[in-house]
């Protein structure tokens, strides 16, 4: 069995997704705690491992894989690890899984980010008016895509898929900002349902969270 | 074979990433042009094909696939259009390949779209010091990344893939907003081989503009 060591950071909806899957798949592995506050991803530490400079990083015998999404690709081609799988089968499903974990990847969590957030404005109350704005815009596209599909547990099966990985963390992101989850009930169900299956309520970024130094 | 018509916007970079892999695959398809500027994504009849109102969408015997990467992996997945692959075989080497593509897809792409330009400010030089700001961020990164592989045509072959598809529109958009591209050699030797390229060269922008109206 290779090797396997997470970098992530408590609260990074990135980390979280990673955190989920390798759980779902029960894939031993080390965990190392990257300190985003005390920008501890830029230390020469971190940079040895991975020279991009973010989270989360997975490091298999030495490869460096970054980007959740890559990661959790790589997880369920990569035959040791890819059961259960986080992919459907069937490629026109497999395309609607990508393409709903883009809806969030690419298309909401990028505009919430930290760096991005302290670019747009020093005051909190600027910085949760444009947060509130994207992830209003991202979970209706994706309630949107969801509006197309059979009604499951997960978004389009009754057990998770890359697509719930990158939704679960963003809607716990959307309740920390206050955005009313009442707009997008079929996410705001998937997200309740998830957080009752052990896989997912074993990765809660609270479980993480490191004791306050004195 | 089946009935496949892309929707594109001339100058969106998703759209000429998808382009491009019908140009490098060969595949026989219509295009229909989604004029973004005229807000023709949010018409009837857009919706009416991708209700999530974006692009680019490819549609495949009545099969709406959208979000460029996942188009992309669909059309290397799907047997009828897998060949020549646009990604690498070795699953490492596939991880490294998404990794650099999504540093493009969600690392820097989402900075600098319409949408939120406009709600940064109405004023073109703070949109373009916005741009200019993730723009460089995002091609250090790909730099970065790239300084830890061998010296190649393009960034991990000497065929483009998936990588390719999404950095190439990007170094175009660095060029509009004025970066300099000297900053990123190994991004502008790539950039202007790939131009030399058949399949790039038939899918770059100009080739698409519509004509002004009277």
């Amino acid at each position: 069995m290779a090797e396997i060591t997470l970098y992530h950071y408590w609260r990074s909806s990135a980390s979280w997704r990673v955190r989920w899957a390798l759980e779902y798949k029960k894939i031993p592995h080390v965990k190392i705690h990257v300190n985003l506050l005390a920008a501890e991803e830029k230390s020469p530490d971190f940079l040895a491992v991975n020279p991009a400079g973010y989270l989360p990083a997975l490091v298999v015998d030495g490869h460096v894989l970054a980007e959740s999404l890559a990661i959790i690709e790589w997880l369920d081609e990569n035959e040791s690890t890819s059961s259960p799988a986080l992919l459907p089968k069937d490629t026109f499903m497999r395309a609607k899984v990508r393409q709903l974990a883009e809806t969030i990847n690419s298309g909401t969590q990028p505009l919430q980010n930290l760096d991005v957030m302290k670019r747009i404005s020093s005051d909190t109350e600027v910085q949760g008016q444009w947060v509130t704005h994207w992830i209003t815009r991202g979970l209706g596209v994706y309630e949107k895509i969801l509006s197309s599909l059979p009604v499951k547990k997960f978004s389009v099966s009754d057990e998770p898929t890359m697509a719930d990985l990158c939704l679960i963390p963003q809607v716990y992101s959307a309740n920390r900002f206050k955005v009313d989850m009442n707009q997008f009930p079929r996410c705001k169900a998937i997200y309740e349902y998830a957080l009752t299956t052990p896989a997912c309520a074993q990765s809660v970024p609270e479980l993480f969270q490191p004791a306050p130094t004195k």
